[in-house]
């Protein structure tokens, strides 16, 4: 079943643009700057920097819309809450008509492996999915300074595959780019989301009066070594593309379970 | 691969529990008076209530642990932060040694269906997955003024099976109980995560100084209808349990991309 297929259109393509960033990071801009060229583009994306939020979304308090401007103009919509919330206001609230695609991105930052659940920028193309809208989520793999120009080009290519493709229900794609020169860059990989983690650890710290506090710090260790993980095809200097969709059920696991013979007592 | 198996234990059985309604919630603490009678039960939970906040985790800024009293009794530590942050520090910083078991819940309201993607108690599961600590959420699946006996009672049953079955690494278990008494539920259902979605909106209000603001409300419209699936067991009164995983990749959709054919350049 096909969301999306492209087809002559009466109206411009319109292209709903989110980030997790912040509507003020470089690559919100260099994303929106891309696609104008394809679309007309709405931005709606959080206020403030919300990176590793997960598929957060605002319930326990309301959220206010505000007009954000770039160098004098009108640039988008900044909303107080999660990326989620962003595209779920955007739809339901402030757009008047459902775009055709959400782009999440371009972040800062590679949004691989276990990266993936911890991700504002795939969760805001998760909740477009949600509304059965095609969405993809771009990220630039550096956390040192970015150069977003290919991954903003690249992004491109991807609204028209998608739109001339079409995505199955419930799925996005999560396209990670490696922070090289286009010339660099080996190619495009379909890839699996990798099972690399984090070696986190807390930072524990005191604070001027003596309190104790705990600061997160850590790298992803990565595990993978197959060439189809998406941190492995980053890595390898391809652009990774992950279909990634939201059912979370182990499969595998369902026949296993039945054999526990689970009771309701005991 | 078992991340445990069953085996004579020198030591008591011990139990990391968690939730994300907050470490006052009555339903953490119906929990943890039942599953006290089978090991040592540590707690770290939330200090505040944080319902749909997803996988998110705390990075940009630091996080105190407090200890939290019960009619002047240790209780547990309380974190502020998310329940994922909960389980990533309690075995992180403050456990001597890993749990055998995390527990999140019991969880006021239902978590099935789109709901597990933006649910709190099971992040707190999937983090201690992560961790490669078995682990279990728990749900009592209803929004109205809830008796956890039965479910906590049932986490007992859970605990025991999950540690004498194993789990494979990265999959955790979702139970969902319904709100009714012992003799009501039909029985234990293995089941799969249904597709059903929230049909919500915003409501646009106006504050006292008359600025717009948003809240967002709305039902969980149950599309799904197959017996097995989590939503529909609760439903019919059974215990659903549902084996989760963090792999989000969509497999059957792996062949499908590579026939679009993308290039790095267009």
């Amino acid at each position: 079943m096909r969301s999306s297929q492209i087809s002559p259109r009466k109206s411009p393509l319109h292209i709903l643009v989110s980030n997790d960033d912040g509507i003020d990071a470089p690559g919100i801009f260099a994303l929106v700057t891309s696609l104008k060229k394809i679309g007309n583009v709405t931005v709606v994306a959080p206020e403030r920097q919300q990176s590793a939020v997960g598929h957060a979304i605002t319930m326990n308090h309301p959220i206010r819309v505000k007009e954000y401007f770039h160098n004098g103009e009108f640039f988008g919509y900044a909303v107080d809450g999660t990326p989620a919330d962003c595209v779920k206001i955007a739809i339901r609230s402030i757009l008047k008509r459902k775009p055709d695609i959400v782009v999440s991105g371009i972040n800062h930052g590679t949004n691989t492996a276990i990266s993936v659940i911890y991700s504002g920028t795939v969760s805001a193309a998760t909740e477009a999915t949600l509304m059965k809208v095609p969405s993809l989520a771009i990220s630039l793999a550096t956390f040192t300074t970015p150069d977003f120009r290919y991954a903003a080009k690249f992004s491109m290519t991807m609204v028209k595959a998608v739109l001339g493709n079409g995505l199955p229900q419930g799925t996005l794609l999560n396209v990670n780019v490696p922070p090289i020169s286009e010339q660099n860059i080996r190619g495009v990989k379909i890839t699996r989301m990798g099972k690399s983690t984090w070696n986190d650890t807390f930072e524990a710290r005191r604070d001027p009066a003596n309190k104790e506090y705990f600061w997160l710090t850590g790298d992803l260790e990565v595990q993978d070594t197959e060439e189809d993980i998406d941190q492995v095809a980053v890595m390898n200097k391809f652009v990774s593309v992950t279909p990634i969709h939201y059912d979370l059920t182990n499969y595998d696991m369902l026949d296993e379970l039945q054999k526990w013979k689970l009771k309701k007592s005991v």
